[in-house]
């Protein structure tokens, strides 16, 4: 690695980075899914163009802000795949008068608000609570989703595109096959809705999205379309979760220590909530920790160094409990790399990615 | 309150700002200390500004880069209270040929590394851990501690300022009780260490941090300077600490409602860990929270609304668990605000401050 670290810098493995990409675009052809990446964990023009390389030309964004920033930036194709806030219409009016723009409703008075204000086409998912149970309809509280199907299809401006979920559960999972079960009745679910409305409402299709479920299954019968975001970078909650291995998380934060003690078998670095976020997870052991830490070296950075882990945090702050042999290689001033519970909102906190070459990727 | 609310907005009351500043410079003053506030809470200059009408000329700051945006922005005396970074060496020596700068470290080698590669004068306080275990040289620990007095005194550029700690175990307390019992504690034993080395080094101060201890306690005996930060704000944490009530908590995040389901008694907001963080506590029926809910009105916003609370948080979605009478006033398009778990990080997150005037403040 070729850089002058001084201070918490996101570092990016790009290999690693397009290896994961060609993963999931090569999967989501020999399914014949609709390939539309989520953008929020990455949130990079530069890092989007790498996508164009495999075939993808939709994508989906998690706000209107965000689908501003990639229609600005060449994408003409854009799902905000967040419950459509209607106090936002003139900037949504702004994008559906430009590009193919599609949003998701769970609730009859936010369509009926886009029917009154929208200016130009937009295409609407119905969003499909599968068990996540954050938004969304009850999948099979069939009286609310046949009133909005039915004033989607009178509203000229309202393109009905079909049923969109994420089962954000799959998270919880304890293990590879819970998520297969979980996924499994997802698009139980979601089938059993199509089937229920295709005739009246022909041509719905069906938007699934979670990286663990598109990560691990096989079975994609009668979905139309994946909206994975995570897996761009992996990270070390879907390594827990055995969506990836350690190997293919992409990013990590290069931190400072700047305390060591040897006593408790603890250092610190400069690295804190506003670098990692404050996103925590527990190991097997049940020990609260917020990042694993890996050595640089050459090539990179090393697989996670055993029994070391981040078990604390604070804004600038980062406590690292770890091995007596581990402890006495490290002294104020040598450089650690962190791997970050959740790579989505490391990436938001440091917005600037330092690839192993030495560029730097402005978000 | 006056202004047009579309996304996740940081409101600023600023009468309860100032009035949380007059209250702990009038404390500072009552108890002939040096009041040194941390900035690292509202980070912004325009708000540091405000700070200087209560006799305030003496700051304090958790990074190089932050101790450079204020120095640039007319403070000359800054304490970056953080273990020194070595790395930043050259970012220090800016700093240190222009204003009166103080750092802390807690360990002979980067104390040995600032003699080498300082090119001005910089005050030194020795980092004390009296309990919290983050970072800091043992209270006890006075072979430690003397060889760095020693070593700090016979450095030219070195100023010895003397001890400094963060009892941030107070954060942990279940009591006001607990927090005055840790605050005894803490300075019994900055007391001891200055006694012991006082007749060798003279003029050695004692600096303490924390806003629990700042706020409630009244004994003050021996303690030079203190540097609380979060009091600016307040927030949910402090209030639950017992360290204000929730009428003295001068910011909340007016978030729009984008889905409501009345059956589970939920409703969801555009306003996520990108905005909040994702700092939680627990409240005392054992309810992990990421913030409370209130209402806006035309002088503000209400005392938090009962039963309602911020229960999940992801991406950009907050979660709100709340009464069966609460969510009959719930629509999407609604505007609710929510007071966070942690001011800090929640500033850090939302950059730029609207008060109940309309104008903006950029941080």
């Amino acid at each position: 690695m070729h850089m002058n670290i001084k201070k918490p810098t996101l570092i990016l493995d790009k290999d690693k980075c397009l290896r994961n990409i060609a993963f999931l675009a090569e999967k989501a052809k020999k399914h014949h899914l609709i390939f539309r990446p989520h953008f929020k964990t990455h949130h990079s023009a530069i890092i989007g163009e790498w996508f164009r390389n495999y075939g993808v030309d939709k994508i989906t964004v998690s706000s209107v802000s965000m689908a501003h920033y990639f229609a600005d930036n060449g994408w003409t194709d854009i799902t905000i795949a967040f419950p459509v806030n209607i106090l936002e219409v003139n900037e949504i009016n702004l994008l559906a008068n430009k590009i193919k723009l599609n949003l998701i409703a769970d609730n009859i008075s936010s369509v009926k608000a886009l029917h009154k204000k929208l200016t130009a086409v937009a295409g609407i998912f119905i969003k499909i609570d599968t068990g996540y149970h954050r938004t969304g309809i009850e999948w099979n509280d069939y009286n609310n989703i046949k009133e909005i199907l039915k004033f989607i299809s009178t509203a000229p401006r309202l393109q009905l595109k079909g049923f969109l979920t994420h089962s954000g559960h799959s998270y919880f999972a304890k293990s590879s096959n819970e998520i297969k079960t979980i996924h499994a009745d997802t698009i139980k679910k979601m089938n059993s809705l199509k089937e229920k409305f295709s005739t009246n409402f022909p041509g719905l299709k069906i938007s699934i999205g979670d990286t663990p479920s598109c990560s691990i299954c096989d079975d994609f019968r009668g979905v139309d379309e994946i909206r994975p975001g995570n897996f761009v970078f992996y990270d070390v909650m879907q390594y827990f979760l055995g969506s990836c291995t350690s190997n293919q998380i992409a990013v990590s934060v290069a931190c400072p220590v700047v305390s060591v003690s040897v006593n408790r078998k603890e250092f610190v670095i400069y690295g804190g909530a506003i670098h990692l976020s404050k996103e925590s997870i527990s190991d097997k052991k049940n020990s609260k920790l917020y990042g694993l830490i890996v050595e640089y070296n050459e090539n990179g950075w090393s697989e996670p160094v055993s029994q070391t882990y981040v078990s604390a945090i604070s804004q600038e702050h980062g406590i690292i409990k770890t091995s007596a042999e581990f402890i006495k290689l490290i002294k104020p001033g040598s450089i650690v790399g962190v791997l970050p519970v959740h790579s989505c909102l490391t990436a938001q906190q440091l917005k600037s990615y330092h690839t192993l070459n030495g560029s730097e990727i402005k978000a």
